[in-house]
């Protein structure tokens, strides 16, 4: 018999599970739609079924435990907590739940602390101590690994870097506050910069031919790529931004590398060459060149399922 | 026989030194005049035969070790680094000279480490395992504790919050930098903040009358006191930029506690009643009423001796 671990990720629409050895293997994975289950008890019924059928697909491996990322997850009390991208409201004790159903350990924590358990587990942090990884998504989520430990805090919430205000009275962010990280170093900022930047630029661009609630990331990396004079702009205000986040970032853990994550790191040296450079110049003299910002070492495509792996191993371990 | 160790506080000027036992009874103080020993090697001969001529004086006592604190100490390698305020240039290898007189374990870091080091094991973090402690002196000095332990990271000088931006283009800091958060929250901030007021207001205050490079945080906090308009205008903003940072600083770690200590921290209620104004105000949600801000439980007048006594307690347990 193997021991295997299923990790699952939990998002507004999807959820994807996947059967996952000790070496970071997905033997198998499965999916649900999450908006199909208003009702949290049917979700993890269905959940459960999902995964034993998987696990009956295969052969002589015994489940070890199952670990989940999910949004506004608090590691401490295996909760989700008001999570608006979710219909289920309130605290809902998922981790008890599923524990419940499946009879092995569960854990469960937020989406991006389960990403860098990932990157230590699996990814480019294996051989390192400190550490932190941001996803930039539609938002900015961050996790803070401090002497080969995931940060929880007093709270089991540690790690909002995106909700570091770095404009004083700046853009309005989705937690009703001013000028938060994520409201500009983020899928939905780069967008938001650009909207901008067309406001303040006469320069033509296939940017103003696109309505701002379709426009992507995708859509502004590949024009930059295509040096249109919007696009490059855009990219290059983002990179300072997120430059100065993680300048404010690395005065905190002092960490030996920030690793970034998701749909926008994708737009791979346009990005990290100018947040590169601008450490170069603005990190505080302690710490000038002693953080590497590196692209996430996880596959994008199973790297959520991978992460929530890889801290339910770390919790048998 | 009775177990004690050593807490050593070294300044620029002054360095303090006391034998503390375990339950951090200070039962001796002795000290040197810092910038009488210009060659490391001889302060640290004097530093020795001082502190054996005070153990001398003691009936029964044994030294366990040493713990030391210092500006640009790095806890990992026990050095001093290219510290501007001491004559001693360089890397300075403190704890392993330290080590060869005594024969005993000797540990090393920065001033504000010792301070919260002080606070988890005598004063008012006994019981906490998440907790910040802020030191308002001449600059903004910080020690970070999560799950129990002190955050050190990569370099050995983790925990610079002092040095996160919070205005960009800001004031001009002592680090070559702009707009730092010490550069507001810390003494020499709180005069800067009463040169620009007084720039800005035109109210009669006591502060006209004293000379920008004489003024002190302390008359500063006895004006507001007597309601001087601009002191009192002085403090509200320091306690506002105190704040703003001190919310910055909790979507790192999310702290049970924000302790501040030091000078400035003397000014009491007038400081933090409107530190937890803000913060009521604009904490991000997750942290709303989840962490307290206090003054420090240990007692100004020893309270780097038995931060430094704590340290080497912590490292022999």
């Amino acid at each position: 018999m193997k021991n295997v671990v299923v990790g699952v990720d939990i998002g507004g629409t999807n959820t994807v599970f996947g059967i996952v050895d000790k070496e970071g293997k997905v033997l198998a994975e499965g999916h649900l739609t999450t908006t199909d289950y208003p009702v949290v008890e049917n979700f993890v019924r269905a959940l459960a079924s999902g995964i034993n059928k998987m696990l009956g697909g295969q052969k002589d491996v015994a489940l070890a435990g199952v670990g989940i990322g999910a949004p506004d997850a608090n590691f401490h009390r295996g909760t989700i907590e008001h999570a608006p991208n979710l219909a289920w409201k309130g605290i809902v004790p998922l981790a008890d739940l599923m524990k419940k159903e499946l009879n092995v350990p569960v854990v469960l924590t937020n989406d991006a602390n389960a990403a860098a358990m990932g990157e230590m587990v699996f990814g480019g942090a294996k051989n390192m101590k400190d550490f932190v990884v941001l996803t930039l998504g539609t938002g900015l989520g961050s996790g803070i690994v401090v002497d080969g430990k995931m940060v929880y805090g007093h709270t089991g919430f540690a790690g909002e870097v995106g909700h570091m205000t770095i404009v004083p009275g700046g853009r309005e962010c989705g937690c009703g506050r001013l000028g938060c990280f994520e409201a500009y170093a983020s899928a939905t900022g780069l967008v938001k910069t650009v909207s901008h930047l067309l406001s303040e630029m006469r320069d033509e661009s296939v940017l103003r031919d696109i309505p701002p609630s379709k426009l992507t990331a995708k859509q502004i990396s590949e024009a930059a790529a295509k040096k249109d004079p919007v696009a490059v702009k855009a990219m290059e205000y983002t990179a300072e931004m997120l430059g100065y986040g993680i300048v404010n970032t690395i005065v905190f853990t002092s960490p030996e590398a920030i690793f970034l994550f998701g749909g926008l790191a994708q737009a791979g040296e346009m990005l990290f060459k100018p947040v590169r450079e601008y450490l170069e110049k603005n990190n505080y003299v302690l710490f000038r060149d002693t953080v590497k910002i590196l692209p996430s070492g996880i596959s994008e495509s199973n790297g959520a399922v991978l992460g929530a792996a890889a801290l339910i191993l770390n919790e048998l371990s």
